[in-house]
């Protein structure tokens, strides 16, 4: 359980959607991939597989691409077939002490690293394996982003409800929504929303405050 | 005055430290930046110069480098003199409903477009204008960023106090704060810390549990 009015004490991500993006470490290239979604994770000292399986469901779900049709926030990397690249980034659990970075809300690495390594596996046992790549945990990278739109989101797992029941029931709700969407998602709600924009329709620099009003069915 | 209890109502940045960067619109460079910080920011509806001054003291005052020695966390993107490519990037103002991200908390393009040009000259004004590089507000854009380490921090404006006088006294402890830095900071208490890793020193996928635990002076 949560300490209560902790903070900075969620599984963290950075998404950014990426028409390629690579890791090398040294001279080597280590890893890399097309079209799809560059993942930094910052695991905290508190996090669980709960936050894990929160995480790793929105990475694989978040409606972070355009459709056939070029309608956008329509489809997710799984939809659309694309690749992941994960790399763990312990710095996302910054406090600021002034202007100095503190990482003791970072979960060490010795525990990181396999709980790391976890989450990968759930990623890829949740999708493709092949299209699910990784960093180096622990080793200095050079990671090479090209940013599509830019479009990047911050992900912040949730913080547990005081009450343990209610929390597994919004666990049930969440999973029970998910199923019923990977089944054959209703496209009647999303229909009715249409992508405006003043200026090029796939910029993401400035807001339309007419983008993604409607509600989940 | 912000409403209570409303959330992603701050102006966020994500704050990468790179080797390079670059912003391409269609097959065209239209800035590029080598060492420094390639910055995401994310304005919201609620925003005012406030948020706008905080963020930039942050992105320029943040010690995301290493000193000479190779001691992590040292200093500034300022102290290094390198560079800073800004990118606006409304997505950050993200809620999500289900998996489709609803970005109504996000300052509408005709209003962010003037402010986000007025953060820039801010951030210009405070450090050398001919180092603060941008992207094209409201284009498509492919955003090259090497990102070093990796290392990526997350910055959110702070909410306010509900007391408007406890407000302007935080805001002036800290503006003091950062003039005696700037004026010549005492190593005295940096020198105490010995930044540790049981990996590569420059790694930052893994964390060390021992970095950065001293606080400001």
């Amino acid at each position: 359980m949560r300490v209560s009015g902790a903070h900075n004490t969620t599984m963290k991500a950075v998404v950014q959607r990426v028409t390629q993006a690579s890791v090398t470490v040294g001279e080597e290239q280590i890893s890399s991939i097309g079209r799809g979604l560059c993942v930094l994770l910052g695991i905290s000292v508190e996090d669980t597989q709960k936050d894990a399986d929160y995480i790793v469901r929105k990475i694989l779900n978040l409606r972070m691409f355009e459709d056939e049709n070029g309608r956008a926030w329509s489809k997710s990397v799984m939809d659309r077939e694309f690749e992941v690249l994960c790399v763990s980034q312990f710095t996302l659990q910054c406090i600021l002490k002034g202007n100095k970075p503190d990482f003791h809300s970072a979960m060490p690495a010795e525990l990181a690293q396999p709980f790391y390594n976890h989450i990968l596996e759930t990623m890829r046992s949740a999708y493709k394996p092949e299209l699910i790549k990784d960093g180096l945990f622990g080793a200095s990278m050079q990671v090479h982003i090209q940013n599509d739109g830019p479009v990047t989101i911050e992900l912040s797992s949730p913080t547990a409800p005081s009450d343990p029941k209610q929390l597994a029931k919004q666990e049930k709700q969440q999973q029970r929504k998910e199923k019923t969407r990977s089944k054959g998602p209703s496209e009647s709600g999303r229909e009715k929303t249409a992508y405006r924009s003043r200026q090029d329709p796939n910029a993401s620099s400035g807001a339309d405050g007419d983008v993604s009003s409607e509600r989940e069915p």
